[in-house]
C-alpha cells in the first residue's frame, strides 16, 4: 500500500470506532484538544515561525502573510472556537421521527456520521483545527490535505489534536495530515474511495474543476461567489448603500463579497452619487455600464460582459443600471454563481419575487451578502460553503457532516 | 450545439419556470399525466409491442421480457401511481424553521428543487412515468435517458407526457427522453454540468462505476445490494426461517434480496434444516461453510471467499456459522454492500448493538430485506435506491429530489 492507501485505510479504522462512540468521549476529546492548543502554544507558534520564513522569503503577499501568521490571541480564539463546537449539540443519532407502517413496521430516519472525510484546503493554518474538530464532533474521522506554505503550523496543530484525542480514547488516526503536499497526494485522495466517503476541496477554481472532473470519491463542492446586490426602486437608499459598501469593502478576498452592484433606473440618478461617495474612501475601482457612468461622470472604467461573470476577489465592483426586478433577477441568473444575492427593498411584492425567483444558496433581504458564514447563520461553525445543490448548499455546519440510516422495527413481517 | 446539449439547455429552461409553479399547477399536470395514460393507452401497448417483437426476435430471457411487457393493467396501475404521488404534500417551498439571529437577522433554509435531474435507466418502461412524475412533483426537469430495449415504450410514454404537461401550462421540456440510447449519450449527459444538476444512474455495477468515476456533473450512486439476514441465539427460529425465506426468494432479482444467511453456533444446528427445507421449495442453492454442510449433510456447495462478496441475483444463498453478534457484525462489515441488513433476535442488547453497529441504508429488526422500498417506506415512490452516503441514503422520494435555499430577511444589517 503507499502511504495515503494506509492513511486511509487507518482513517476508516478509526471511523468505524467513531461511528458508535458516545457524545461524552467525543466531546472529552474537543475539550482535550481546546487545553493542549493553549498549554502546546510555543510549539506551535515555533512552527508557525517556520512557515512564515519561508514565506518571507518567497515574497508571499502581506495580505497572504497575515493569514498565515498565528499569535497567542488567535491561538486562544482558535481555542474557544473549538470549545464552542464541544457545547453545540451532537447531531449524531437523533431520529426526528418514527412512524408505524399499515403493516406494523416501525421505520424512522436516524443521524449517523459521513464515515471519512478529507478535506483539500490552503493556507490558513486554524482550517486545520476548524475542521477537524468539526469532524470529529459529528463522528467522522478527517484526513487533511493542507497547502505547503502552511504545512508546518498545521502539522504541529495535527500532532496537539492526534495525542488529544488518545488520551481521550479514541484512535489518533481519526485526524492527520498528508505529508506530501504535491497535486500528487490531491490525486491519491481522488482515488481512494474504498476509504473516502467524502472529498471536499477548499481553494482555487482549478483545483475544484479538477478535482469535480476526476475524483471516484463523491465531492461536495465549494468555492466561486459572484455575488449582487440589487437596489430596488422602494429601497431606503441610505441602507443600500451602507450594504453594497459592506458587501463590498468588508473583506474583498472572500467569496460572499459582492462583485455586482445592480440599481433600479428610477433610482439611479440619486443613489448612485450616494454609493461612490462612500465606496471612494476605499478606493474602489467603478466599472460601469453607460448609464452609470453617465450619471457619475468621470472616474467610471466601462464595463465588459466578461466584467459581469467576474469575481473580482479586490477593491472592483461592476455596476449596471436596470429597468426593473425581472431584468435584475435575469442578470443575476446568468452572470451569477448562486452564492449569495442580496435586494434592498421596502417592497413586499418586491421581496417575495426576489426571494422566490432566486436561485441561489442564500438570499437577502436588506441585508449584506456577508453574511454568508456558518457562524454567522448560527451553525456553530462552517467546514466550508457548498455551492453545489446535492446534499449541502451554503455554509455546512456539523449537521452537513452527517448521513443517514433507516432502521426498521418489526415483529416478523416480510413482503 | 449537440442534440444533447439543445436538450439540456431547453430541460434547463423547463426548470426555471416550474422552480417557481404554484402546487395546483404541477399537481394538475400529474393528474393530466394520469388521464392521458389511460386514454392514450392502446398507442403505449402498440409501442410497447414494437420493443416486445425485438426483444423475442433477439432471445430475451422471459424474466426479462415480463419487465418489459406492458398490459392494460399494468398501465393503469401506472396511472394510479401517478395519481399517488399527485395526492403528496409538494416537498418544495417548505421553511421548517426560521430563527432569529442576535443581530436580528431572521433566516430559514427553504427547499427548493434541485433543477434538472438525469436518470439513466434500463428495460423497464414504468420507470419512465415514475422518474417522470417524482421529478415534476418536486419542480425538477428530467431528461430521461432509458435503455434501447424499451425505447419505443418509453417514447410512447414521453410523448403522452409532454402534451398532458403542456396543457397544464409548463413548459413541455421539463420531460424528454434522449433519442440515442448507445453509450455516447451517458458519455454526453456527463459532460453537461451547465445544464444538468444530478445524474442518477441506475443498472448495472459496469454502467454506474463507468459514470461515478468519469461524471463532471454531481452523482447519486444506486446499485448494488449484498444483503445478509443474522439469525442471533435467542431468534425466534419459525420467524427466521420465514424472514430468510423471504428476503432471499420473494424476488432473486432485485437490490433488497438477501445474498448470506449468517446463523448463531447455538442455534444452527436446530436452525439451519428449518431454513434449508422452506428454501428447497424453491431450489435455492446452499453455499455454505464447513460448519453447515456438517449440520446438513450432503446438497451444500462449499463457500468460497469470493461467494461472500457477490450480489448472486440468483437462487443461491451463502451460509456461515459465526460465533457470536461481534463476528456477524464484523463479517457484514467486511462483505457487505451498505444497502439492507437484518437481524432476528430477542435480545434488547443485540438489537441495539446490531442497529447501532451495522452501517447501512436500512437496517431491520425482526422482518425481512425487502420491505427496502420506498413504497414501503411511505416516501410515496422512490426514484431509486440510493447507496452512497452524501445527499441521500436508502430509498429516495420526493423529499430527496429537493435542495435548499437560505433564506435571510434583514434590516439593514451590515457585518
Amino acid at each position: 500500500m503507499t502511504a495515503i492507501e494506509l492513511q486511509g485505510s487507518a482513517a476508516k479504522s478509526a471511523a468505524s470506532v467513531l461511528m458508535t462512540s458516545s457524545t461524552n468521549i467525543k466531546n472529552d476529546a474537543l475539550m482535550r484538544i481546546a487545553d493542549a492548543l493553549e498549554v502546546k502554544k510555543q510549539t506551535i507558534l515555533d512552527a508557525n515561525a517556520l512557515d512564515l520564513d519561508a514565506a518571507r522569503e518567497n515574497g508571499m503577499a502581506p495580505a497572504m502573510m497575515d493569514r498565515l501568521a498565528l499569535n497567542p490571541r488567535r491561538i486562544a480564539e482558535i481555542a474557544k472556537g473549538v470549545r464552542e463546537i464541544a457545547a453545540l449539540n451532537d447531531p449524531i443519532g437523533r431520529v426526528d421521527q418514527l412512524e408505524k407502517r399499515p403493516n406494523g413496521l416501525v421505520i424512522g430516519r436516524k443521524t449517523v456520521p459521513l464515515g471519512v472525510i478529507a478535506i483539500i484546503y490552503e493556507s490558513r493554518p486554524n482550517v486545520t483545527v476548524d475542521a477537524a474538530v468539526l469532524c470529529l464532533k459529528s463522528g467522522n474521522a478527517v484526513i487533511l490535505r493542507g497547502g505547503k506554505e502552511a504545512f508546518n503550523s498545521s502539522n504541529a496543530f495535527v500532532e496537539v489534536m492526534r495525542e488529544a484525542v488518545r488520551e481521550a480514547g479514541l484512535p489518533e488516526d481519526a485526524v492527520s495530515l498528508v505529508q506530501d503536499t504535491t497535486r500528487e497526494s490531491v490525486n491519491a485522495l481522488m482515488n481512494l474511495p474504498m476509504y473516502v466517503d467524502v472529498l471536499i476541496p477548499r481553494g482555487g477554481a482549478g483545483l475544484i474543476s479538477h478535482v469535480v472532473a476526476n475524483s471516484k470519491v463523491p465531492v461536495i463542492e465549494t468555492g466561486v461567489g459572484n455575488c449582487h446586490v440589487y437596489v430596488e426602486s422602494t429601497a431606503d437608499l441610505n441602507m443600500a448603500a451602507e450594504i453594497i459598501f459592506n458587501a463590498k469593502c468588508r473583506r474583498v478576498s472572500v467569496c460572499n463579497a459582492a462583485e455586482t452592484l445592480l440599481v433600479d433606473r428610477t433610482v439611479a440618478e440619486k443613489f448612485l452619487p450616494i454609493a461612490k461617495a462612500q465606496l471612494d474612501t476605499k478606493s474602489v475601482e467603478l466599472r460601469g455600464c453607460e448609464e452609470t457612468a453617465k450619471i457619475l461622470g468621470g472616474g467610471v472604467v466601462p464595463v465588459t460582459d466578461e466584467d459581469f461573470y467576474t469575481e473580482f476577489l479586490d477593491y472592483i465592483l461592476a455596476v449596471k443600471v436596470v429597468g426593473n426586478l425581472s431584468e435584475a433577477i435575469r442578470h443575476i441568473t446568468k452572470y451569477g454563481s448562486k452564492h449569495s444575492e442580496a435586494i434592498v427593498t421596502n417592497s413586499y411584492d418586491a421581496q417575495t419575487r426576489f426571494l422566490d425567483g432566486i436561485d441561489a444558496a442564500a438570499v437577502y433581504v436588506n441585508a449584506s451578502t456577508a453574511f454568508t458564514d456558518g457562524g454567522e447563520f448560527g451553525l456553530g461553525a462552517e467546514i466550508g460553503i457548498s455551492t453545489q445543490k446535492i446534499h449541502a448548499r451554503g455554509p455546512m455546519g456539523i449537521n452537513q457532516l452527517t448521513s443517514s440510516k433507516f432502521i426498521i422495527y418489526g415483529s416478523g413481517q416480510v413482503r
